[in-house]
């Protein structure tokens, strides 16, 4: 087998994105699209702009040729071009482009402005499944008007409906606290008083977000409990977080304390925790890990981060998404710059006498499509 | 533009080194040159010497031609040939080849023994302004006898005078207390009561030296009110600090904290955790960072640190700096081995297709001054 | 001095293996060769495989040729080999082929079923000392009978006897509590109240495990008293440690205290906390590390792990270890892909026009046997 033959197979891998959110439906000016190039929800300083960033000459250099425009182009004829074709053909481009033949898609985010799952397979061509988010589920029944009694209960039964197709599920525990929360799952008892506390602080504050740490406990257990796939935030994200307390082993306990149930944990992004996210892959055999959302954001520096994610986890344990969010740029820099990466990796520790060609081949398999069919129960998109 | 061309560039970037202290004055001997070849205040073990490090590698193989010696002369001819030459002869040598057009100069450490900045504009040829450490201003205050109760005032006034014509501040709370402090601005008698406490400390101890969190607090308020763009200490350094205490992510609170002000922040060294520190940079529009100082001691391991910045962080938010403490060696080592670094990592990109050659010299000029220009309101050096 | 003379002599580095457990004894089918391929105790989930992993796959690059097999072979034609070969055989090959002059053996773990530090010299036809594990004595101590009272004399009389003739003590410290243990050494009342607690817990659970954070702290000051090079398992390990408590960084306070004693401490594994210990290596004098087990599990990234130990840590400083514990495999793959990556990294140095080719050397030299001999006052093993 050849070098080639190496590269083909990469590019040709029907990848599985096990953790992507809909592409945004709008029309983007200039500052819009610029604030979806960052997970920062603030404006840049005044005289600097987010496309001097790895993501913003990412999207200069290799969304710029799918809109028929020469690499590396002016970000306002990048944005011109963009609007002239239009979000829908330009999403179309993207998502076709990616080479992703099948989107797990995490739904607890972006509502009516970003498409669902559906949508993402009309507009691709390739199969979509739902990724469901537990605080979501949460926040939508309170919405709908569950009392602190009941909520333990009604919650079981509407997380229950609501999966009832679902193939994964996410928690976004590391946002709303932090990994440093107790572990152990509370008791019934424990969340009614939690949702009595926390239901009077939602009805001050005039919006409904759980952050209560006894509700996010129960939220993660109700997870493990309906028995699907657990995918939780870790590692970088927007300035809501503490990065210092999403370090993914804080969750080391969580972990042990998951492991009887045999309940697959998946941290997804792990950076600039990928490392220890990797060892704790080796370890516990229910742990799988992704550089998601790093890899788009750290642009040219891509290949770095995928090689470090490659030390310690065992290779039935890494998978690939793009954690995209917002443009379809980002589904498809997800896809690219991840199989460039991974191709640029393999192919080196080839050429060095390290790996046969066959097992780099076979490598790239597992993390792009076979581990997150073997883990999601999916069927074989290509089949 | 060709490779030559980003060579040219990178070579050429009339450097703002926005952090770098006065280079030493007096003649060195070789147990005087090795102790300040580390950031320890300790001897080596019997057997080994300071020259056997990476710093000791890049001294002996880029210094040595400037003191017209061959590259990777033996240890004591460099000295002798230093001696030889004589400390303001290598100082000027080597502040010339730097290329550094603009010194931001902490003045906080060293005293006589070190240039002040008009000192180090004398012997560079470029110029030079100051950057004023609020743990000085305070502990000379005392020095000069002020009371705990007149203290909140008399700072502010001391403060005010002292930096007239400075461009920028600078904290070492990570070296006096570490980043685990309270970010909370304390009242004026919070700190004359912490000030009872303190100076009653000093008088037993028979020295000055601020590190009750209480008024390291009030020190980085009172600089957070005067406006200016706040350095601070951050990751390695010497063995005074607890390194798992300077993690800048330990400070987001603080920075979340100090947003609304508008007050600039500058991450200094940051290495081992300048991941983080490029986090913090793309999430929070007035944090920036630079990796000076480790350039320097990892040596030969330049280009890894320098790529690893450049990952998060927006290329409006990074700098470069030196933070050379003592011998001229550093001075002209934390320019050169940051050039060779930045160049040999915007060089693979432009190579491996990623970058444009234009957008790598923009780049190299952002980091190199434009950026230190607009967050220290610098003249341009070369106008 | 050549390229490949560079080669030559760091494949010829007569290398000390400073941490490094007797090779098993048995026999192994597939599955208990797959479960020594892991610092997991638990079996990978089903359809996947140990062997898909960098350790894997080094052994059927690296170790396959040793059994006259083709590089990359299938796992079941490697152990079905291996069976043909026999233990004894596959031992002595895999010794022969390392490398190691002189093997110091830590003989805290695996009992009858690994070779003894005798063994070792016997199947290797290398030198061997021991290592001794501090809890083992404590742990050997009781099992023999020692009461709580007698337990602080007992012991140090039993550390005397069990050191006679070692070269270095152990501590395991890591995994019984984590490096947040109080630093301070413990009087011995305290040991004597602590063993009281912990004997009752023994009897209650039915073994004998220190895990008591006085007990744990008792035979940490024991060993600085015994004036013994002490080493300490940090970072990576098995499933029964806390990564983020395993740190080095949180043993700063512990390694201030033990300074003035003069002892040295030797900081094993470090991973991905290797950079952390860098820094100690350099602040502090009676502080070194090395990467062993690291460079096993992440085997075709071994170089990038090496480079990284090389940054702030004066080249005094750095050891080299396998860690290996279990098949020979490990004996053989520590050295082997030290050497490589040790050659690749300090190659590009020197192509790179950084480093001269004769100090490369010398630095092979430092890490692979001279600052072992130095630290733990080895007679010359070539001489």
């Amino acid at each position: 087998m050849s070098a080639e033959q190496l590269a083909e197979a990469v590019n040709a891998v029907p990848l599985v994105d096990h953790h992507v959110h809909g592409a945004l439906v709008a029309e983007l000016d200039r500052p819009a699209l610029e604030l979806l190039l960052t997970e920062s929800d603030r404006p840049l300083p005044a005289g600097t702009t987010q496309f001097d960033s790895q993501l913003g000459f990412a999207v200069r250099r290799w969304c710029a040729p799918l809109l028929d425009l020469e690499p590396h182009v002016d970000p306002d004829d990048y944005v011109a071009r963009r609007a002239e074709l239009g979000a829908a053909e330009v999403t179309r481009r993207m998502l076709a482009a990616s080479g992703v033949a099948h989107h797990l898609v995490e739904t607890g985010f972006g509502g009516a402005d970003v498409l669902s799952p559906a949508g993402m397979a009309r507009a691709s061509g390739a199969r979509a499944d739902e990724v469901v988010r537990l605080e979501s589920v949460l926040e939508d029944l309170v919405r709908s008007g569950a009392s602190a009694g009941q909520l333990p209960e009604r919650f079981r039964e509407a997380l229950a409906g609501r999966t009832a197709s679902a193939v994964g599920l996410k928690s976004v525990v590391a946002y709303r606290h932090g990994f440093d929360v107790d572990p152990r799952r509370p008791t019934d008892a424990e969340v009614v008083a939690a949702a009595g506390e926390w239901l009077r602080g939602c009805e001050n504050a005039g919006r409904v977000r759980v952050d209560h740490p006894v509700l996010l406990r129960f939220l993660l257990w109700c997870g493990v409990d309906r028995g699907l796939p657990l995918q939780l935030h870790a590692g970088y994200g927007d300035p809501d977080l503490d990065l210092h307390r999403c370090d993914p082993l804080l969750l080391t306990d969580f972990i042990r304390l998951v492991e009887p149930t045999g309940v697959d944990l998946l941290l997804l992004h792990c950076y600039p925790f990928h490392r220890n996210a990797g060892y704790l892959a080796q370890v516990f055999p229910h742990v799988h890990l992704d550089v998601g959302l790093a890899v788009n954001h750290v642009g040219a520096r891509a290949a770095a981060v995928v090689a470090e994610s490659l030390e310690l986890a065992p290779f039935g344990k890494v998978l690939f998404s793009s954690d995209a969010f917002g443009p379809a740029e980002l589904h498809y820099l997800g896809a690219h710059l991840w199989r460039r990466a991974l191709h640029r990796t393999l192919a080196r520790w080839v050429d060095d006498g390290e790996w046969s060609t066959s097992d780099a081949v076979r490598v790239a398999d597992l993390l792009g499509h076979a581990n997150a069919r073997r883990v999601y129960h999916l069927r074989d998109a290509s089949a």
